[in-house]
């Protein structure tokens, strides 16, 4: 397998999930939306996970559950049974499709408003970090008493919470004020093979 | 089963699969962020399932694999093995993470600009019908010489795709300039199943 990633983007979440269980594969340093790597993800972003089927894989919260479940044995996944996948399934949506787009109009303010002016652009950061905070409180309470965000348990779905929560640094309202995803998040960052992924992912190439 | 929806919502595409699936199910319409329907949904979202064990179920992609799981004798779900659950998922993902909330910004451009000028808001929707078009785009090319999106069977995922893609009748480029996505949308315009439940969903109670 072989994984294309960009430092800081939620592909490292990938990295560190197939890290825990144990994958062997390879990773790859793409530039998003270079032409070189629109021949491999015609998209041009990332994760996108080569399985050597010919198909490369995308969507980050897809390709979470599918190596959880391809590494079954590790047990990273959700419970067996029809309501612990739907927990499971719940909280890899929210992320995705709630606490993710929270954060695009902070990293690309230009693609939500055709206005090209400084204070109109950064009318749209402030307006991001507000919607920012809404989630994040949301993420907050479901850590509430836990050290994972699913269940009480040490799933992929944990590397994925912790890559989007870091981009919280780059709004006025870091991570370490929200009391229950601080305790996660420190729980995170005195990993040191998470970390040894932080650093080995940033490095230039 | 009880389905919370309110009327044009992706909550709707939970209501076609929860009829195509037989199951017995009751609706009730909802004022989207009332005080009221907060009592039942914190968030005041839709859509909004009670499944009777006490949890509300949210997320509309997760409760769609929820109910094709729980009807499987319906097969509407993903077919068996690790691969076609892959492409299940990554086709739902793509729909909750990317398209859906394509579409955000058109609805409520004031979550995206600190700014109350109605010319600043109106480049926020401008820049919206960009950004939709360009999703519209990569679902287009998903449905190349197919009617249903997941394969070629039918599965929840097309009501989803569909729902949806209505919203698209509300930008200056409406689906049937989309000619795969046209042909898909004109099965389920045709579908008087379908379109009953569209019906019933938009009458005032």
């Amino acid at each position: 397998m072989k994984l294309y990633y960009a430092p800081g983007t939620c592909a490292v979440s990938i990295w560190i999930a197939l890290h825990w269980l144990g994958a062997d594969f390879e990773t790859e340093r793409v530039k998003l939306g270079s032409y070189e790597y629109k021949k491999i993800n015609p998209s041009g972003a990332v994760p996108a996970l080569d399985t050597g089927d010919g198909n490369i894989k995308t969507q980050a919260g897809a390709i979470l559950s599918y190596i959880a479940d391809k590494y079954k044995e590790k047990d990273l996944g959700p419970d067996e049974g029809l309501e612990d996948e739907f927990l499971f399934n719940q909280i890899s949506a929210f992320l995705s499709a709630d606490y993710h787009p929270a954060f695009w109009p902070m990293f690309g303010p230009k693609n939500y408003t055709t206005s090209r002016d400084e204070k109109d652009l950064e009318k749209v950061v402030e307006a991001a970090y507000k919607k920012i905070d809404s989630v994040a409180i949301i993420l907050d309470n479901m850590l509430e008493g836990k050290t994972h965000i699913y269940k009480n348990k040490r799933t992929v779905l944990d590397a994925y919470a912790y890559i989007l929560s870091r981009w919280l640094s780059k709004t006025p309202k870091s991570w370490t004020e929200y009391p229950n995803l601080k305790k996660f998040m420190e729980t995170m960052e005195n990993d040191e093979e998470v970390q040894n992924i932080i650093e080995l992912s940033t490095k230039e190439i």
